[in-house]
């Protein structure tokens, strides 16, 4: 169906997304037997175990798949503003530990170019150029996402094989790195054609599809390929808080927000009390991921995309399979 | 093309939306003749004004077309917070009188009902029970604005004969009349596959729909009809200021932002050093669309969605045939 999809090796052009500590083994094996390209959640995982997910994965199946990282800065270790924001989330009792997983580096870089995956998406950015050459030059197809028609250019001319452009309805973090103000907040129908015409790699689109009538909708406006996150969230094989869970089928699903308070930098999740009570402090958050170990004690992140409410619970594969034919059906207009 | 553009009677199904003091008879009547629907931004004008504008429309063509109205609440006259407004905006001369156009009243509905147009568009919710009712009972087709879910059941509920489901990339006032919050800001692709899925009433829709692209995906979406306002600002037919037009073509029009510094009501315009200067004030304006009597002697309000960058310079006519050439071209895939 596209230039992205046979140089892949997949039979649609459907994307799942990756999400950390979500999508693990058999949410991605299980997509790629079904024709698509799962995503390792593998950002805050240690090398070690990204091998051992990567083995599992591929006692699983033989067809391709992608791991995920985070290219971060990385952030500054103060204790005291971490007091800080401790006490004013409400806390008197002992504060957590700022530990945090650090960024892609050079021992995960040796693990992968060992694992040798299919693609490696890169969010918030890219690695330097000698290891992102060093990825390429592994054969490995590499992705990363842009929520402004700059950050395309630049991801473009930094030598991605394709753009996720990451529109503003995408569940979870993100990927902005290089957004001019007002211009990192675009919706997917006004962002993926500008990217399209901005670049010359495939474009991949993120945000608000959960079903056939939104990949036809993408496909329409240029992309090679739709990335669905939040879609796979109701699947069995997604690992779930059941908190989580179970706000995905409740009545709030459809309330999302755009919020700092979790990690540190914005990422769209459902809205809690606990986001609602500390709305205040959105402008004052550890630096990103440093903010999630202080946060991680107090709620769970319920990371979902503004279409959340609409999600089905089907395996996987099923939910492959439904896709496919919702997109066949809404392109042919029925 | 469905349902919609039978009913009305139009061939493609492109609208025109309304854009007041910019979309006046040469513009609406041009879209009208190539196939569109037009509609007269006649939400700021006078009974008379709309009259004489619709005589206008019709001495250039016998093709359906629409008027569109604001029905918000009347807004409290507050002098002494006017007076505050006037030098928190940095101003010591002597302040603009608060002058605003009314919504859609009486005396309107009268004129309206004389005139007898195909569509009448409303903003903001809809009219009482008997002022829809005469307006429904006159043949005229009755449509309104949703940016959530429940928005758009509660217009279908009230009788209206299609939706509009208005994503956050649309620029202008934002229609929202009820949304819960967190749910009024939904991008596009998120928005009209949930309200298609709501109601039984056809769904147009708007924001960030610049080109056939755009249009093919809402219309794979579920959309009934696209609704485009944005893209025909750069027709040679739109009444535009001349440093707004300026902007459109300039480098900064893929930087908008949704503010209440120009009406008192959410709308999205392209960033200018007014709304980046007065940012603080933006939760204390005064009530719609008092505020405009203020700021309308400070800053030009270039209204525009997030596709602004995109638009072209083209007369109205070959802008519609150009749209539908595309939207040809996308839904076949080329």
């Amino acid at each position: 169906m596209s230039r992205f999809t046979d140089r892949l090796g997949i039979r649609f052009p459907i994307v799942q997304a990756p999400m950390a500590g979500i999508s693990t083994a058999p949410l991605v094996a299980a997509v790629a037997n079904a024709g698509g390209l799962g995503t390792l959640g593998s950002a805050t995982m240690s090398p070690e175990t990204v091998e051992a997910q990567v083995r599992a994965v591929r006692a699983l199946t033989s067809a391709p798949f992608a791991l995920n990282f985070f290219v971060h800065a990385p952030p500054r270790v103060d204790e005291a503003a971490a007091d800080r924001m401790w006490q004013r989330l409400g806390r008197s009792d002992s504060r957590p530990a700022l530990s945090a997983p650090p960024p892609f580096g050079a021992a995960m870089l040796e693990r992968v170019l060992a694992l040798r995956p299919a693609v490696v998406s890169f969010h918030f950015g890219l690695p330097d150029d000698a290891s992102l050459r060093a990825v390429k030059d592994a054969g490995i197809v590499v992705l990363s996402s842009a929520t402004s028609v700059a950050e395309a250019k630049l991801l473009a001319a930094r030598g991605v094989d394709a753009v996720i452009a990451q529109g503003i309805e995408a569940g979870g973090h993100r990927g902005t790195f290089a957004a001019p103000p007002d211009e990192g907040d675009l919706g997917t129908l006004a962002l993926v054609p500008r990217i399209v015409d901005a670049v010359d790699v495939p474009v991949l689109a993120a945000g608000g599809i959960v079903d056939g009538r939104g990949i036809a909708a993408v496909l329409a406006l240029g992309a090679s390929a739709a990335v669905l996150g939040t879609a796979f969230l109701a699947c069995p094989e997604a690992v779930l808080d059941p908190a989580y869970r179970g706000a995905l089928s409740g009545p709030h699903a459809a309330r999302t927000r755009i919020t700092r308070l979790y990690s540190g930098r914005p990422a769209r999740a459902i809205v809690t009390p606990f986001l609602e009570q500390h709305a205040a402090l959105e402008g004052e958050t550890l630096d990103f991921p440093l903010q999630r170990a202080l946060s991680a004690r107090l709620d769970v992140a319920m990371w979902a995309g503004q279409a959340a409410a609409a999600i089905r619970e089907l395996p996987a594969a099923e939910l492959v399979a439904t896709l496919v034919r919702e997109t066949e059906a809404a392109q042919r207009h029925e």
